[in-house]
């Protein structure tokens, strides 16, 4: 081995990675939908709009050449972690994904949270946490120096999922003032529908919320919405609602939220959009469904133009990317 | 943060993905070695061929620049997928792996093969599967629109195996007409087995059948080769066919297949390839495996320039590089 | 299908992957901190410092395009394999991932380590292999002809961690002879106290270890230590070496090494690095720890400049692209 003077490998000062964008969303963590304003929102759906088209020419680009996603996830989420991973793969970025054995791994060892995150932070510039309790991306963020985007935070928050919503209703409708939009399902314990719901309190929206006796919407949520003033009203049958409604957006009974399963077998079935529903929707409604579903859509609906939550798992993809060069200071 | 007028982050002009070869494999699932005729076998062997100068000269390239494969395994085959991935990541193009805690995620919240197909499908160009049940991958390859690879469905097919094996023969060999192979192991459970069977019916070849009395091969795959009027002819030791064998295709009695444990214990054992019975051999037969072996070749063979076996599991990763490229229309 | 002569795919004539560098440690398996010589760890260093300035520019770079790691752990260690994930990637290698499902996989089918290793090594060009068999990495070695890193084989050695100890060691302080270094933890089990004082010996250091009765350091490399007159005490508390220590290298009390919970409650929260301890500390020393911690080093010290754990992990990336360039003829 020579000694002292190596060739070296690099010459450096052909190129330095540099942010190409560092107002609004550079070096930002993306932890809850209340911090995007609407602005914010017509900038993400607009660069979505970009990486959608970009996407369906190229596949892939070299965007996010040069930088690296460590991708967490402490509880499994195949759709939300492989969108990620996929995002960001096709920015041309890397991705550390950190999921399975992380319980059995340095958090098995007596590790906590923020150790694991600011050891992470070392390999990467951006970190992407899924974590079973409330608040761990936040705690996570005030530590840790890369930009944090939360993946869901237990009964918390799921923020990229209300922004591919809303994105899609966007997409799907050109608008989103004006419409009347309906949600049903569990609208007590489904984090999807008070995080949409936010959001849609910045539009001139419609809100219908169907629901059975036991899983109305929150009583703090219900009455921020009367204080804003917004058109809401609640029904129990999907029935009621249909003929006007410009979006459905159905959630899954989530047995898992149950302590009493006898209450769960009770609700469950509930719901049932199937063609004889949908004969009486608007012709320009769309179905929206966070998926997974477990029978509340019949699949007999995927082949009508109207149904739209498999187009809504792919704006997932769009959003993500548009977040991920947006806090990397790339759009 | 600006609004309206974005600095726009392409120039989607300047290029456009698209199939270069359209003819043939491109856009067709990969479901069950019945779907490949001679032509196709000969045309991914040659696109095998060049995949294996590639990758010694290059190591890798940018064939599938902008393309995205979602490798999905309901149940865990390490050298499968690691040769799935492999071949992406050598062809240029990006992967989704999704592999643990898909039976704690989506499928346990009540989610069908279909919707998480259908979901991945919004991600990627190409999908690997895996999967325990037979006709998984065809019922998967009839709701979803990009191309389906079977990786394994249960007790069903394993294609890509089957012409890996038969690449290897012809590699090997430099032919396959005309060539005596002998088949030992667990004839009756073993899968490769039938599906190399089923592909060398197209050749002029004679096929000799090793196996204890209850590992025999079935009654209908025995038939069908009676009926097409092929060589064919059943032993019960290696000793009696080996002095004549150009191909001595070894497998694993598999454990998991007895329900009666005693019944496996009789067998097991039962093959001992080792360095006396190699010395009977001729000079040039090759011996393969599709590995793991569980005792069947003794270690000591390894070093025998006839064992294939290892040279078997790399042709693995050509030919599922010509079949990804062959798919998505660029081989 | 076209048949017989196909439009070839690549044009091989226009380049070949070539080692660059091909004395010293191409083609060399890492195995144990014994086989680096001063001038091994004088040029890895050197690399070291070549990737640190990379990564800090560029991120990325494509220094090992063309080439492809099997990163493969059988059993989970979140920190090492992120870090060798991270290197490969940075460096624009490949990275087939195998990790979670591996004690499910084939080795349930009986696979031997030795087979696996075998089939791994027809995809890749260098393996990562972390076992918690003692001694599997130098058998695997044998069978081997690409290159292993060991990550870890049980209580045996995890080679890179002593690197990036020792590493850490020189960018922070400019020099490792001279300099007084005491340990403080569980000295007995600790693998990567007995690594890096291995290393040590190499240099002119005064070495400190501290620890309980029980967790002494072990009477062979205490004896090494004498017999090559290296300066070197014994204490029980760390307020007495604090003050004249240049490196204080604290590791966690292991609790699954204890067979006895109750000599573990003894020992445990015996050592606790905080502000008082540190106000009584050089001004220039730095604190080092392999993490994770548990209790050994208040948060709070986090902020303290001396507090040099977490640019340590950062430390490991670079170490570790180093030895992923250099095995491969690169650096």
């Amino acid at each position: 081995m020579e000694n002292g003077n190596y060739t070296p490998l690099f010459n450096l000062d052909s190129f330095e990675r540099k942010p190409r964008f560092t107002n609004g969303f550079f070096q930002r963590d993306v932890l809850s939908v209340d911090q995007f304003s609407k602005d914010d929102l017509d900038y993400i759906f607009a660069r979505a709009d970009e990486m959608q088209a970009m996407s369906r020419k190229w596949g892939t680009c070299d965007l996010l050449k040069g930088y690296t996603l460590a991708c967490v996830f402490y509880e499994p989420s195949t759709r939300t972690s492989s969108s990620f991973i996929a995002a960001m793969e096709r920015l041309g970025g890397k991705v550390i994904p950190i999921t399975e054995g992380i319980q059995y791994s340095s958090v098995s060892k007596g590790e906590s949270l923020i150790d694991s995150m600011i050891t992470l932070e070392q390999y990467c510039d951006v970190i992407v946490l899924r974590h079973p309790e409330i608040g761990s991306s936040s705690t996570a963020a005030k530590y840790v120096k890369v930009p944090i985007i939360n993946a869901g935070d237990g009964a918390g928050e799921h923020p990229t999922q209300a922004l591919l919503d809303l994105y899609t209703i966007k997409s799907e409708l050109g608008t989103i003032d004006g419409l009347r939009i309906s949600m049903a399902g569990d609208l007590r314990y489904g984090r999807t529908v008070h995080s949409l719901t936010k959001l849609l309190t910045k539009y001139d929206v419609s809100l219908r919320y169907v629901s059975p006796d036991t899983l109305r919407l929150p009583l703090e949520l219900m009455n921020t919405l009367i204080d804003k003033k917004m058109d809401v009203r609640e029904f129990s049958r999907v029935e009621e609602v249909i003929e006007n409604t410009d979006v459905l957006y159905v959630t899954r009974i989530q047995k898992e939220r149950f302590t009493d399963l006898a209450q769960y077998d009770e609700v469950k079935g509930y719901f049932n959009i199937d063609a004889e529903l949908m004969q009486k929707a608007k012709e320009k409604m769309i179905v929206m469904h966070p998926l997974p579903r477990v029978g509340e859509i019949a699949y007999a609906i995927d082949k009508d133009p109207r149904a739209a939550y498999f187009r809504q798992v792919q704006n997932g993809l769009y959003i993500r990317m548009a977040l991920l060069a947006a806090v990397l200071g790339q759009a």
